[in-house]
């Protein structure tokens, strides 16, 4: 096996892409948007990205059947409109893995003729978020266009996010730069406790709108209701109403 | 010396041989299996596998002769069914080690015509067992019959193990599957605290069944009685009667 | 992206450079130096250096505008001295990188005809520095003037510093010796908790003197200004008057 | 800078040499043996290496004047025998610059024509040693001769050292067996907690009887007598006589 191997599972023609990443990291905001895009719209693999900076490790499916540690792009047709999915278990394990590895994916996705991607994430606030205001903070390549991401309810605000982006997300902004990639990336504010499903319908609203597409919620707003009640239930051990932020200790095992 | 380097120590001509792969883990129940098998049926060491991810050790024997960490391929003739048994003190220490290491185990495997394959090891359960209830955990290639190993005792459940496996276990199965080989990971159910020489003959009765022979478990059931004494007295100490966990602390020296 | 990647941006043909080194170190002071040369001097980028043994990472400018982490080499005419000025946010993160990375960043100098460069950097003293008596503790490869430099206030001390010169600041003179460099290090001593505009003021003054230029002090001067309020206060919260140690705890927030 | 960049200093032909191996590790033993022949006979540096896996650093002089960090070959004459003695003030970092370092070793005492080689260090013993019973520890390659070494005092022990011999020392043997050098490893027993000059004299007494020199001892007697005493002051303060071993932290400060 090589450093990085990419298996073609298919190669359907697309009209035009976008690329959307979604690899875990904050809140799994992402990750929770690329598969609800993937589940919804039915979407198919198209290629497997397998790397030795991935972990050495196979997951198990439900017939026990071991499936090597991989990131799948998929074909998303959204109301017409061509997505190029990517998703997965893992970010890589090293700086120079990430260079190597979000290089590979951005090649698959100029393969493919992506012009415009989206890197998605969550930017932790440290607070749990009241009232669903879920704001939604955005940072761009020079060659995209900042009024338009602005209208769909992107926040570009000065000095954040605070220490700038690391991991793939960061890396297709800043080696797609370098390849004239108008690129994106959208960060739904977040507690940075909890899987937050809620951050990302706010990260989907704004893709809806730039891209021109629907999608049905109910998923994600069982999830969210889901994950109220355990936030709920932390509330009241800590005798408290409104507000609070529940300790480290006590939210380490939602997360 | 290479990344790898592999020694050739003898050339055998095996017949529809099995690998058995028995690197230590969780109880070190692989490394249990793998090693009372070469003692057992008096195996021959075939193949020497040198790695620079391997720590830079040498082990002293009796007469003082040190030798460089490595793992080995013996030629084991269980009854008369030809096994390829690799064992050896480490696992790789880097992700990108434990992709070359393996795929460098599974090329000789595949010199020696090896079509199926068991992957050995531990699942823990965190708790010491009972009345010898000792499950086997399976994950499997798509080309390993589910039944086969069903009926020889092998339990299949949804979601384990929850972590998926780690480590050259998981890759055999893992880069096993991509090379079309069938393989299966048997998994000792074992508290994880101990070297467990029961969950070792609970998964050796497994193998014994899947591949037609019968091996003395006496040294094994001897090696388990010395580590029930073990455990007994770290009860007595406790003051308590069946069943408690013996703390970390208490265990750590065991191991 | 190789594992280095040097953009040219200007070439601007200097006229007997001088190399400074500034990255990031203890209290800044390298950087502080050099980030105030570029600016008092209005420099120009010339060269960007981008290494996979940076931080998979982007900052993200006021305009929302993300970037690639890099190190940058700047032209500094300083009152009629060309100066190579090499800035940027980190360090490589491993040892190999390291030596790449500074061998590149000499490659680079030679390529502008640099013969003499100075590595800059703070030495950790452990306490808050009293009456404004900021020393400066010199190394230098064997083709470096003690001498010259002595007498602009550079001081030598046997044992000292301790440990060596570790990082990019130590390879500019350890594989600069080796090619014949005239090079040296410049150590601010600093308390290694704060920041330290002064400090870097008294780096400087062993710059201006060396090199004849002079640069204006009022922005190090504002920026020290704040960071004594800061100590004003932990003082003042520690009851105490002058010269005690801020425990570890309380500094860590200012650094 | 290559990843190992090997400097000819001088280039002495040398009558049947012996390598000796004398890097930092447990009670800096064999650093302090390998250091003393080089001054007792006045040893000329012969070969430096460098090597990207050790850390990016250098060290300065009473003069200044800093060198970047590496291992030396020095040719001692030792009373008409040939020694090449190799020192320096690391180990590499990681496992593979272990097994890079330890080869380019090999060539060069290769190079140099030596067919035997001597490993030297400590073997950590957790206690202060009373009456000045330093063993010897031994360990070796097939094709040493496990008798003479004995008669010089050697011990072998079975199972010890417990956890075989790691870093340099063990791959002199490990990769030199497979060259078929004539090496041995000689451990002096020592607590681990001090540097251990006594532990030296009894390794250097070995290589004194097998090689046929004799080296004057004072500098390491007065070495041990500074150490002394400061063990005699840890034992004052514990208020304690004879025997006790000082805590961790008591000694921290000195090794």
């Amino acid at each position: 096996m090589d450093d990085i191997d990419i298996e073609t599972v298919a190669e359907p023609g697309l009209d035009d892409p976008t690329l959307i990443e979604g690899l875990p990291g904050v809140g799994h905001v992402g990750k929770l948007v690329a598969e609800h895009l993937v589940e919804e719209f039915d979407g198919d693999v198209v290629r497997r990205v397998y790397t030795t900076d991935f972990p050495p490790q196979v997951t198990v499916d439900d017939d026990g059947v071991a499936e090597l540690t991989h990131a799948e792009f998929h074909h998303v047709d959204a109301d017409g409109t061509d997505l190029l999915v990517l998703t997965g278990d893992h970010q890589a394990a090293s700086n120079e893995g990430h260079y190597r590895l979000t290089t590979s994916f951005l090649d698959v996705a100029e393969e493919f003729g992506c012009e415009r991607a989206f890197a998605l994430g969550g930017v932790p606030t440290g607070e749990l978020i009241e009232d669903d205001e879920y704001g939604v903070l955005g940072a761009r390549t020079g060659d995209a266009d900042r009024e338009e991401l602005a209208e769909a309810g992107v926040e570009f605000r000065e000095d954040e996010p605070a220490g700038g982006i690391v991991g793939v997300s960061g890396l297709v902004l800043g080696l797609g730069a370098r390849r004239g990639l108008n690129a994106a990336c959208l960060m739904g504010e977040t507690s940075g406790y909890l899987v937050d499903p809620k951050s990302a319908q706010a990260v989907l609203e704004v893709l809806q709108e730039v891209l021109g597409f629907e999608v049905d919620f109910s998923d994600l707003e069982d999830r969210a209701e889901e994950m109220e009640e355990v936030v709920g239930k932390i509330r009241e051990m800590q005798g408290g109403g409104g507000g609070g932020m529940p300790s480290e200790d006590e939210l380490r095992y939602i997360g």
